[in-house]
């Protein structure tokens, strides 16, 4: 998507490395980073640097070409992986993106996993733009018929949570994938971005790429939502998934559970966009998800600019008290009206994924 | 409650006005402020210097003591009633107390009526008191029930939103009554602290009280209470209430919907502490309630200590993008087990309420 008119991916490949957009430093400035070893890519994916599921995918896989390049022995690229992988427990896209490069390189012999590597991050990374563009296609008739529901010709009104735009993959978004290319087909609509305590993903990354998109928005604070879907003021809500399981049972960032109890309350359609990489076929009962439980310093902390336009950190808990912070939750199947994936959309249960992505299901 | 271990209000009258604790320096400053004037109480109203309906009734009653000693001509006191009631429009004890005080004035000669302004403030904040007392004794069994359905021995896991602690009242709390009365017996527990995002009244106030007071307690933000109730980590719930419908509907701070959502979910009782005079027996709608529109710029910024514990506010939302602020939600009675009232425990309905208050109820 456009950064102040120029497009813009999250990730790309220069000659001696890769480069990312430091996403610690928006909404306040934009700055980009060079990622030159496998430890600085494992570094700004622990930092957040770069965050949400597929990019982190990218980002890893973009890690093993790093690595391969330095050492490309089997000992070399195994403790490349498990250090990549021992970033952010919850996110299946970081264990899918190592396999499939790893299983690439195995069989080759040394000399050649590099370029290899290369490609294969490559085509990560260009398949997670397509996969989110067919999501647009998919979510846009979802998004005029909730439309088409409302009694007057105003905005429709999309809630989203966090951020599963642009920032979030290489490109397009993937719960913002169907606003953008609503937006672009020339719906009008207008979007509740929550503001995502406690890193402020909604208020700082949310609302500035669709600022840059020009996408009209609110930023809301994370109690909002509710009250505004009672008083009819929301058509619809798109979220994304770091996981989603085989049954439909959702992963996402924390708080996401709560907007699907008050979608719910109130006969709002709640969607979640998850490609496919997203879903776990694996996993049978989501209460066995380990949930990320994340420094109590987020919480205790908020980050954001002073007066002067300076980075600053201040504290908001009363001194004394600890924190805690559990990252994700479970939104269980049944409070999603639809989980939309690049082939389509699936009803939220193991029938509905399984009659989409057969192969995988059968496993 | 205690202060650095001294006994202490959050309102006290002294010869040549009333002072308060500056609630807006907390939890990084301990600030008290003289009012000696009808506009500086309005402005603490305004400015949430003072905050929590019971205060903000005791804080208006005291200003009218302030405008009478002033002017105590029908015009003036009228002007400074009019003023006080403009600060907060949802605040139910705002208007009753004004409505309380202005009726013992009206039939008096202007020359007696400071000293029956502050007689009247002094017996509003003394009743305050007294019916936050009879709340905690009625909360009390509440916690012990949660606590005999747990089927361990670790602490009672009580989870709160925004702050109806003793600072939101004269003194003792509304929902923290019971947990200061439980502790006090004895009863271990510990309490889930809902930040409160916009002003964070949870990680600031509630956290600051209880820590002083020595509960054991832990910050969350807003949206990790449905996870946690999930997870079987929340035994009951207990919140504040700004103003009750006669019906049992109950408007408070914004997100509190959203708990009693998660709450009816997982099946963990959901109850309001409400002293009578924040229910409002006029409203039969509970959708009719105005709901205050705060300044978008309590979203937009955070305030905090920075590393050298000055006070800084930052901005959180990107540069451009707007924000909307509805100050309270509306938790339907259908969400509520009950309503703990300086009477005793009433379910949330019109009958419940009724069979309490028939004197008001009739009306």
């Amino acid at each position: 998507m456009n950064v102040h008119g120029k497009p813009t991916r999250t990730i790309w490949p220069v000659e001696d490395g890769v480069e990312i957009i430091d996403q610690t430093a928006l909404p306040h400035a934009f700055v980009t980073r060079r990622l030159s070893s496998v430890e600085e890519a494992a570094r700004a994916i622990a930092g957040m640097q770069v965050r949400g599921a597929p990019l982190i995918g990218a980002t890893a896989a973009y890690g093993l070409w790093l690595a391969a390049r330095a050492d490309p022995s089997d000992a070399a690229l195994a403790a490349a992986s498990a250090a990549l992988l021992s970033t952010r427990p919850t996110a299946v896209n970081l264990r899918w993106a190592l396999e499939m490069v790893t299983a690439r390189l195995a069989p080759l012999p040394p000399a050649a996993r590099a370029a290899a590597a290369r490609a294969a991050a490559d085509a990560i990374a260009d398949d997670d733009v397509a996969m989110n563009r067919a999501i647009g296609d998919h979510t846009l008739p979802l998004v005029r018929a909730a439309g088409a529901r409302r009694r007057d010709s105003a905005p429709i009104q999309i809630l989203t949570h966090c951020n599963a735009g642009w920032l979030a993959t290489v490109d397009r978004g993937t719960a913002l994938a169907g606003v953008y290319a609503a937006h672009d087909a020339g719906v009008p609509l207008h979007v509740w971005v929550d503001e995502t305590r406690p890193r402020n993903q909604g208020a700082a990354l949310t609302a500035w790429e669709l600022g840059q998109h020009g996408v009209p928005h609110t930023v809301i604070v994370d109690n909002a939502g509710g009250h505004l879907m009672q008083r009819g003021r929301v058509d619809l809500v798109i979220v994304g998934t770091d996981r989603t399981t085989a049954a439909g049972d959702v992963v996402n960032k924390i708080g996401t559970y709560l907007k699907a109890l008050a979608a719910r309350d109130s006969g709002i359609p709640f969607y979640v966009a998850a490609p496919s990489p997203s879903i776990d076929w694996s996993i049978a009962d989501a209460d066995a998800i380990p949930i990320e439980e994340r420094a109590a310093d987020e919480v205790a902390t908020v980050s954001g600019a002073d007066a002067a336009g300076a980075a600053v950190r201040v504290r908001v808990v009363a001194p004394g008290s600890p924190a805690a912070n559990p990252g994700f939750d479970v939104t269980p199947a049944r409070l999603v009206t639809g989980i939309i994936t690049e082939r389509g959309v699936a009803p939220a249960s193991r029938e509905g994924l399984a009659r989409l992505y057969p192969e995988r299901a059968r496993r």
